[in-house]
């Protein structure tokens, strides 16, 4: 499908965008099934509160209306919602009242094995780190460098997906993927205020552990807690929940936990 | 001028492009004079080191005779270079073979007022700081939000620049300069290994005070070290140097080292 820029169809980008020069902007990752936007919500608050963060000028009912008439027009498959602080003027500064420049891209759904969902990955541990900077943690911003390193870490089709620590060794989120583990019948995912990706699918799972009365801790978690926890799993708002079976030597099996949280996701995802 | 894409005359650029996505590539910003790219060697020098270290695909050869070929067609001003991974498969793999995408923009000589290289700068001390990741330090790569924030602290024009610290409060760098001081008559400026931009006139102004005999240290710096400095000065491949003044209370004038090393960047950019 046509990508459209500022509500038009277009293929091309101005070479002064600031996204293209300094990775200035944010992105959403939407999957889409009978012409609806799944997870909009989740997805448009931490857009939110990336263009609070970054001071990114945008109209909320008219970044929500966009993405639902191109969800209407794709069908299925996954939209790509890319706002950028439009062109540059020179160097790092910016017009602070420019409004963000809205990009909309459509791609089919990633055809991930089924086993995946089924039967469980296995997680390359990536050496690659993820660096702290509370200004940015949490969102899901431009600057993705470190995720490109990481991912290039690994080629093999035996491994789905990666671990990522960060400089002091916490445990903190796969490389497209939040990560949680189940110890001692309570949920856990790494704090993400000073590094890492607030996924939108990790925050309905929070929501929903609540729901069902779950108890869950966001918290510092070290490679010993992953170690020994019961269960561990990664999630994303286009594939819902992976159980993880093994990293670097640690094993686990898909347990009782994951596999409810994830008929509880995928129900959400067929809708 | 019109800018170029591969080598071709275009205006713009496909959505799907890794540099749009991720700020999956490099930069470099070089003074063009009398059709000469300044400074180029160092330039391409540090271009390779970022290639190798984010594994970008280019043809160092093809990339030297296209930058020599647009500043002749640019006679006067800057000229930026932009290397990014192509356009995005899906996700953050790459297609370890694919070519970079070459990008290459011209644009007029910044006016900087000409008190800045004359009477000297005044910094604003900066809130944001530099995150460390050893494996990005160093490389002018396109992930610059950091620099986005810092760079919108302060609107007025009393600051020409700002000045930024990393997380444990080291003295690193200006927004877009690099920064030294002068200390019982030996040259600092900081350690890069872990954050921060590795300038071309920094690289410069290192080999010169080395022909000079002038004594150098690459080490960190704490902020009552920059405090008790003799002289202190910014620098860039574009502007050369400009001494500073204060910043933050902190006081300092253009000193004789510094007018001494302004002379000799004056005469490598006016070249």
């Amino acid at each position: 499908m046509h990508s459209w820029v500022d509500g038009r169809p277009a293929d091309a980008l101005s070479l002064k965008d600031r996204g293209l020069a300094y990775g200035d902007g944010l992105f959403e990752t939407i999957a889409v099934r009978s012409g609806k936007p799944l997870l909009l919500e989740r997805h448009l608050q931490r857009l939110a509160e990336g263009c609070r963060r970054l001071a990114l000028v945008t109209d909320p009912e008219l970044v929500r209306s966009e993405v639902l008439a191109y969800a209407q027009a794709l069908g299925e498959g996954v939209l790509k919602l890319i706002l950028t602080r439009g062109d540059s003027l020179r160097g790092y500064a910016a017009d602070p009242a420019a409004p963000a420049r809205r990009i909309l891209q459509g791609g089919a759904l990633p055809a991930y094995p089924a086993a995946h969902a089924a039967q469980g990955v296995q997680l390359f541990p990536c050496t690659t780190r993820l660096s702290e900077q509370p200004l940015l943690a949490g969102l899901k911003h431009l600057n993705r460098l470190e995720q490109v390193l990481a991912r290039a870490e690994w080629r093999d089709s035996d491994h789905a997906e990666g671990l990522m620590l960060d400089g002091a060794g916490h445990v903190i989120e796969g490389v497209f993927s939040n990560l949680f583990l189940v110890a001692g019948g309570q949920l856990l995912t790494a704090d993400l205020s000073r590094c890492g990706v607030a996924g939108v699918m990790r925050g309905e799972i929070l929501a929903q552990a609540q729901l069902q009365g779950i108890p869950v801790a966001i918290t510092d978690i070290s490679l010993e807690q992953l170690h020994q926890a019961d269960e561990v799993f990664v999630c994303n708002s286009v594939y819902g929940i992976w159980p993880v079976l093994c990293c670097a030597g640690m094993r686990w099996s898909a347990g009782p936990l994951t596999r409810k949280l994830q008929g509880i996701t995928r129900a959400l995802l067929d809708a």
